[in-house]
């Protein structure tokens, strides 16, 4: 963040939502924004194809149950941002309309990010832009294979929490989001504020990016 | 559920929302019910009291962000309930409408239903409905001496990740959501069912109620 002026400019931050999304990928890391925008400068934009409500519910699940969200922007109008945090989920797969305009407008903001930050299988829409050929990232770990299958190009990393690569966060299946969503925030604003946010949720975080009891239950 | 005739009837949950709700409170439970609904028969209605989306924001707090979720009923269009979940957060607090219309809901509610399960502060909204009184209950840590005297007749329990008298389950703050819910999904459908869901989330739980590493935190 040496790059700010004395007077700090907000964060701009934005999450990419898509039909089916996994609530706990979204709202972990948004829960701990939340939190951080209390004291630091944040903008927060949701973004997604339309500003129809967002459901959780995946069209090919028999979930009975959802929740729907508002974006407050479409990909067509998102704001210029700092940081893209991409969650997964069920709806993460596939070719719809809504899965394709997402890894589009990955593929195009990229570039202009200082961050991107993955949770579970969003790391497969982030790899399906080209973002992640030739990168060490992690996902989901009852989808590891799927994942590693449908890119080759990225250096799958079976036994991680989450995964640090340039300026690109990858985490592993869903709550793992609120543990890498803490230790970028360690990493910008330092560890002491990282830990406030913990406390102040009353998470018992994994600090330790190599550890990861899930790689291991699910055979990888 | 020994009352349910074979042909299981759905479970009938409702979650509360309030402006300023705490994301996480609510989203933990219901990630963890949304997977659950992939295989049990749930219906889930969220409750507020008009249909206008709710923000997580609350106005009397300088935080930045916020995101909006949509109602399915209004408090005096619920349908019949046999759980109901309550989060916290900042909204909580104070004799808004929407405050003083979820406290009276619940007060209403309440004997009709099987299960009532709160989330850090929204122990203080259950408890100003007179639920709690002569109960043991637990609350957010950082916010346990307010909530302790915002009801004395409570029995607040300072160390403690949940605390479960007869069918009122009350937990800590905000993360502890989730081990609740997984909690009492372990009494309900039973502790494989419980373990089947923290894994597929690849959530690291804490199991045991009584172990509470943020009451010594906050000096309780």
């Amino acid at each position: 963040m040496s790059d700010n002026p004395p007077q700090k400019q907000p964060l701009r931050i934005g999450v990419i939502l898509f039909p089916g999304f996994q609530a706990l990928d979204a709202f972990g890391p948004l829960d701990v924004i939340n939190v951080l925008s209390r004291t630091e400068p944040i903008t927060l934009s949701l973004l997604s194809s339309t500003l129809t409500p967002i459901s959780t519910a995946s069209p090919d699940i028999p979930s009975t149950t959802g929740q729907s969200i508002l974006p407050t922007h479409t990909y067509a109008t998102a704001p210029p941002l700092d940081v893209l945090l991409v969650p997964g989920g069920r709806g993460s797969r596939g070719s719809s309309g809504p899965v394709t305009e997402a890894i589009t407008f990955i593929r195009t903001v990229y570039p202009s990010l200082k961050y991107l930050i993955t949770v579970c299988t969003g790391s497969g829409l982030v790899a399906r832009a080209g973002v992640l050929d030739g990168r060490r990232a992690t996902t989901n770990k009852m989808a590891f294979r799927e994942m590693r299958d449908l890119r080759p190009a990225v250096e799958w990393v079976a036994r991680a929490r989450w995964v640090v690569d340039g300026n690109v966060w990858t985490s592993s299946g869903v709550s793992a989001g609120i543990d890498v969503t803490l230790a970028w925030i360690g990493e910008v604003w330092g560890e002491e504020k990282a830990r406030g946010i913990a406390d102040w949720i009353e998470y018992s975080r994994h600090e330790d990016k190599d550890v990861d009891p899930f790689a291991e239950l699910y055979g990888l």
